[in-house]
């Protein structure tokens, strides 16, 4: 596999427009965070244009975090597009255990075949159907326990899918990569883990997707660190946030 | 009433899960003042899923500030939800004056008996019906001036009202407690007033509202001092802000 | 025409209302923007109450960036409203060559007449009919491409149109000037171009629009540049930032 490094130089060549369809928690902090990885972020949602603005677009991102009925079909229209275009997206299943709103949504775009999918433990364990008690919240499961969800989810949609947590679990279904970086404070500010599809998303334009995500995920949690050892804020408390857009 | 500092040290054994349906502006700030308390924050809006997602939820807040009739359905239905299990909810009337929907929507939602109202002098005299000229903007109406409508409209919905503002005013429509904390900063910050209804809710899981409203509202208060001592920004103008997501 | 400063402490002094239909991403930094500026910021969009609260605002802001068939709606009327009362509004078409759906609403709102358009150079070449092909990236075009299509807009509106850009210019179709204040830093951030909309907004309150804007223009990028002398992060890329939103 690459350098990390020749990916994220790559990226950066090509500065990519990244359209996303992503929650109203995250788009600033995701337009900040795709600005100054080096990519050129949209974030475009009405039914009326999504598709449109699709054809424009070097990849997509759709996050179910604060979707509606409209918003879900803006996301199959444009991931129609990419797929027609052979250009890769990325989903995020935001809670997905939490409501049978999100489930029925998360079926319908996974029968799309994201390029990847990256989501919690508990997400990727729920999307496997592995856990039908899982309900949005993450406490409990640990990557590990993810880790053959994830290999049975790649295997389904032929895609990578990415478990995000203190040690990162990437998989095509038959390779699979850890990353051990980031730090204890990443999952304490919001939309963090939104943010990082776009990442994703930009990396993949033209690069391989396991290797680009993994690069991806290696890049994120490096800027975390370094963001870490400048900031002064203190954590509330040692207990690692639970719900999705908390990472 | 217990000390503001055990109020604290229960939430955040709890680490609620607060469901907010609350506007734009204030999501991602709301969001990272939740987890920064130390509980877990959810934004989830959708008719499609608000009442679902309440049944997760230890407390829920409300937040009229960019709502629109399928928003006040979500709202209504997801404060029912809390209403029949017995757990908290908050309800912030912003701009109430405004508008003739959003007086619509702010007595239907009086009617469902929120834990706890919390606005600023003038939202709460529109509420209290005390005022009928007030149109979102709370210039003029001192805290003082608004502590007769705070318990006229305690005594109406059997719930607390909390009056923001430089000293603030809670009551349960029999006893009151006047909060002194705060710095002059913190209306300069938009969404911070928004962002109160989330800590105030988190503090309501399990522990008597009076004295969690008036523990909440200390908290906030000092972390508002605390946040002021090392602020380098300068407020542009010593005119306090008028319009309710100001605060 | 009036120094500049004299223009900011005149809108100090009125401390605006400004009423602003504004995109996701911009919402939360344009509040505050306007509240460090002086001004009073409000978000209200949904198309029961726009227009009766436009009614209560000094000045008014539309930005297409996140725009819905609604929302278009709600602009139309809360922009009636203002040139029903003879007060000011800005148009900020952003993104507008990227989809029918973005050219056809800003069609609609440049026929009423907006007090000022402000834009990036792309966007008032696609505005002005001279660059069909502008698909909502500026990469290509200057500031200076776009003067002739910004004189001819402002001629057929009878309004301000400022572009904006390393050397911003601003026009009302016959006299002319260019603002060579902000930092290579702003638009690196998201949404201080979205949130300019509302500092212009805010200026040209009981002063002449052309003065106004141009004395925003100058405020505005020497609190860029006053910002960026305490900033410390690297941006990535020396590359300028190409969509709309990230001006």
């Amino acid at each position: 596999m690459d350098e990390p490094g020749s990916c994220l130089a790559r990226m950066r060549e090509t500065a990519p427009l990244v359209h996303n369809i992503t929650n109203f928690v995250a788009m600033a902090v995701m337009a900040n965070v795709l600005i100054a990885a080096g990519a050129s972020p949209a974030m475009v949602h009405a039914r009326e244009e999504a598709a449109e603005f699709a054809t424009l677009a070097h990849a997509l991102t759709v996050n179910i975090g604060t979707a509606d009925p409209d918003w879900g079909t803006a996301m199959e229209e444009a991931a129609a597009v990419m797929n027609g275009a052979g250009r890769p997206w990325v989903f995020d299943p935001v809670g997905v255990g939490a409501t049978r709103f999100r489930q029925a949504l998360s079926e319908r775009l996974i029968a799309l075949r994201p390029t990847v999918i990256r989501g919690n433990a508990s997400e990727i364990r729920a999307l496997a159907g592995l856990e039908g008690a899982a309900r949005g919240v993450d406490a409990g499961d640990s990557v590990e326990a993810a880790a053959e969800a994830a290999r049975l989810l790649a295997c389904r949609t032929g895609g990578i899918v990415a478990v995000s947590g203190p040690v990162d679990y990437v998989t095509d279904g038959k390779e699979a990569y850890r990353v051990a970086n980031g730090h204890p404070l990443m999952p304490r500010v919001t939309a963090l883990g939104c943010a990082l599809n776009g990442v994703i998303a930009a990396f993949c334009v033209g690069q391989p997707a396991l290797a680009a995500t993994t690069a991806a995920l290696a890049f994120y949690g490096l800027a975390g660190e370094t963001a870490a050892r400048s900031a002064r804020g203190r954590a509330a408390s040692s207990r690692p946030s639970s719900m999705p857009w908390q990472r």
